[in-house]
């Protein structure tokens, strides 16, 4: 093995900074947020952590791909939300998995899941390990013998490229960068860029219907799967590959989304295209957010389809060095391999116009990386590495997203905005609420929330939940969803049942059932087990 | 009652040509299509049916919806395929509905369902009644006491228009003109144009998954849907009206294609948009099908995003009058509510050239009546109402369609038109098959087949059966969908059984059963009744 990921946070071990490094960050943070200690805390080492002892033993056939130690049990216990960086941080690991199997190819996935099956054991399907919404935590209940995760990443390669149809066959544990490397071989992308790209998988991403790089038109992975294959106890699940089908109810969205409950998938076609040659972006200043999101809307409803449209407000804007506090941001770019795109921009400026909109200079992307624009993608890239330092110097750090309908958006940023900033200072004391707009469609913005507020060391994951269902319930009440493209996990279970009618909870209960008789998957995600 | 729709065929009772004029018809089409009868048959009269005595009898509080008249059955016995007009047009009426109820509102939907499900009596939801495939006919096995058929038709009105977020309430009996006259009053539109248009329903279109006017992007009314409303036996079963999410799987993608059997569409919020203004069409003329589709591939792959999109061949093109058989026809065509699209144009245009195509000029859509792309509009429209003088002077006329990825589909193309044609001069002793693209995607085109041979006059059922079975093997050898916007229905099952994953089918039988546990939904479309 070359490099190891964190056990406790983001990123690989070698790029972890000296605590005299974390503690010249925490020095330089603390007064541009207003809070957190000068002085950070130290993770708790692995060679300190003590795990309940595995429930489990592989049989002979499967001990060569199966891990007991403690290093991967810790790695493959959390997801990557800010509750747990800070479990793992502190070194409380409650609920490991037993046994960590790392398969070669589907014929290992496939025994894997036989064994767990048949010994009364939960299956985890794990990508990256990039959940934040708890959708990896084997906190399974008690009706299992023990869990089984299933990390994919072995699974990682670009196993057939159709450069006529721009299609690809690739295994679902290969990782963005990994599948961005083999695809370019072939002078294509699959430009699906979550802020996990790194180390997030393609199976993930299918399995919790991830946002990506586009802003419009493809904003989820889901339209650009052509076919799934996935790995259900009874056997495979494969659909055709297509362009397109009316043929009944769609086999491949009942897997999208569906978060390892009912298989795991082992590879998918996907839609890819040719790298973007003809750029053009621009960072368009509006007086309010407000003003910025009735351009958006303008915008979503013009048939211009940006590539990236993301609006940020004038504190998100500020926190980011991308403004200055008094204005909103909108991040505007059009890309294309067939044709020049400024004039999309002239057309989308000019809209902006309309709503009082300014920009400084418009070019292309590679120079773009001095001004606003590059100062917000900068950012962006290194929130989750931040995150970790957050943890140690006392800084509460959470996000939540939604869509909602153009018709309620202003009341809903209001309200939303209102009771969660009076949430987090009633929880923390102070802190701040910023919002900006990931994805945009014709009926409505994506929202994304940003936290950051003074932690109480050793109350954080208290204060955590306090502040997180104060969010959840005002997005639910006010009409948005629980999530937009962070997916549901076993963290958003209580407003998501809320949220979808009870009839299709019953029948994807009992469509669950019939491709997983013992509920191995992923139990708790979704659907409750029996 | 104004107007009354023909019991046997396409259209209303008023519009039916006299015998003379579809003799007059017949003389002017047998040369042109190289075959069928001088003397057109008469149908067999509403007043020389004889139906089997109806099953069941509605409870006094249903009676007054609820009719047992024989034109009520006999409409609501078929669709509207060849198959179903010639059964129809000779008096074979042998599973008609027992009962035809027609509801006001959500209430005696609900009533309706309610009586039937208890009575152990199957119920089919019923839109326009165009369905090609088979998809209404009460063919649901021994296992019923009888069968109601629930016309949804006066459920019609659109009931909220949010002209903000340009979305719409409408409900499931809403036809196609209707939906859009009311949505004209707010100076929106859906621009969900199916060559059904005129009779089919909104809530047929999401039961079916339908094709309409957009050739890219949104080509299946999936993509128009933001929430859906439906009854199931149980109860309702409605989703949040949201511009996108990310929360599992999707409840509405489970509805949509779902074809009756997992509840009755009541309503949905459906995307609308304002009316387009800026127009322009061309027709481009290639040497070959083959040269125009590596256009519409280019096209297709380009970003531009073309809403129409339509690749005739040059047989088809010869047929409906919008060329001479030398050449295959791209009809082409922007359109946007927003800002010129002559610059999207001059990029198709400029791409089209590449691949050897011509035209001859480009204007605007309303000028355009005249010429090659008017007459196949022309054509395109009338083609469901010729149907009837076909089946009247004997000629059988099929279509089927399909999607298939670019990497196949010349030796798709190729294997199937030679299969077919070989099937069709084998029963028919002679006939054309030509082919057109209805709608095309980055990876693959939909092609549509249309089938016109001379039918043995008493034959048809039999002839259609045969080719009917060679198309489709041919089509799901060479790796199509059996299809892409017709629905399954009950003619496509015994190919859509071997197309989907087995454990999906398995899935969605189970999950139909948590909804409807007494299957009295549609039985016998996409799921065998238990």
């Amino acid at each position: 093995m070359a490099r190891r990921l964190k056990h406790w946070g983001w990123g690989y071990e070698d790029e972890q900074p000296s605590h005299d490094e974390v503690r010249a960050a925490a020095a330089y943070i603390a007064p541009q947020v207003g809070f957190g200690a000068a002085e950070p805390e130290r993770p708790v080492p692995l060679s300190e952590l003590s795990l309940p002892a595995p429930r489990l033993t592989p049989p002979a056939s499967l001990a060569g791909i199966c891990s007991t130690e403690t290093y991967d049990r810790a790695l493959h216990s959390y997801g990557r939300s800010y509750r747990d960086v800070v479990r793992a941080f502190r070194g409380q690991f409650d609920h490991p998995p037993d046994v960590v199997a790392h398969p070669h190819d589907e014929a290992e996935v496939a025994a894997v899941l036989e064994w767990a099956s048949d010994s009364g054991a939960a299956a985890i399907p794990f990508g990256g390990g990039t959940s934040v919404v708890g959708g990896v935590e084997p906190r399974v209940g008690d009706g299992y013998e023990g869990v089984v995760t299933i990390d994919l990443k072995r699974l990682d390669r670009v196993l057939e490229v159709d450069e006529v149809s721009l299609a690809a066959r690739i295994q679902a544990g290969a990782t963005g960068p990994g599948l961005e490397q083999q695809l370019a071989e072939h002078g294509l992308t699959l430009r699906h860029f979550p802020q996990s790209f790194e180390f997030s998988t393609l199976g993930g991403w299918i399995a919790t219907r991830a946002g990506g790089h586009f802003a419009t038109l493809y904003t989820h992975i889901d339209d650009l799967v052509e076919s799934v294959r996935a790995l259900t106890p009874l056997g495979v699940w494969q659909s055709r590959r297509l362009p397109g089908s009316g043929a009944g109810v769609s086999p491949d969205r009942m897997l999208i989304g569906s978060e390892g409950t009912l298989g795991v998938i082992t590879e998918a076609w996907m839609r890819v295209r040719r790298k973007p040659v003809h750029r053009a972006s621009a960072g368009v200043r509006f007086a309010t957010f407000a003003a910025g999101a009735e351009a958006v809307r303008a915008l979503s409803q013009s048939g211009l389809y940006p590539t990236n449209c993301r609006l940020i407000d004038p504190a998100e804007a500020k926190l980011t060095g991308a403004g200055d506090g008094t204005h909103a941001l909108l991040v505007l770019g059009f890309e294309s391999a067939d044709h020049d795109v400024q004039p999309w921009m002239s057309l989308a400026l000019g809209c902006c116009v309309g709503f009082g909109g300014s920009w400084e200079r418009r070019g292309e992307e590679g120079a773009a990386s001095a001004d606003s624009v590059g100062s917000w993608r900068q950012a962006f890239l290194r929130a989750p590495y931040l995150r970790d330092t957050f943890v140690a110097m006392g800084v509460l750090s959470e996000t939540f997203e939604t869509a909602v309908t153009w018709d309620r958006f202003p009341g809903f940023h209001a309200a939303v905005s209102e009771r969660v900033q009076a949430a987090v200072t009633a929880v923390c004391g102070s802190g701040a609420v910023s919002c900006r707009f990931t994805h945009v469609y014709p009926d409505g913005p994506a929202p994304y929330f940003t936290i950051l507020a003074p932690a109480r060391r050793g109350d954080e994951l208290e204060q955590w939940a306090q502040i997180k269902a104060y969010a959840s319930e005002a997005v639910l009440e006010h009409g948005g969803t629980i999530t937009h493209h962070h997916a549901v996990g076993r963290d958003h279970r209580p407003w998501y049942d809320r949220q979808r009618p009870a009839l299709f909870a019953d029948a994807l209960a009992a469509a669950k059932a019939a491709v997983d008789p013992r509920g191995a998957l992923n139990p708790g995600v979704l659907i409750d087990p029996e």
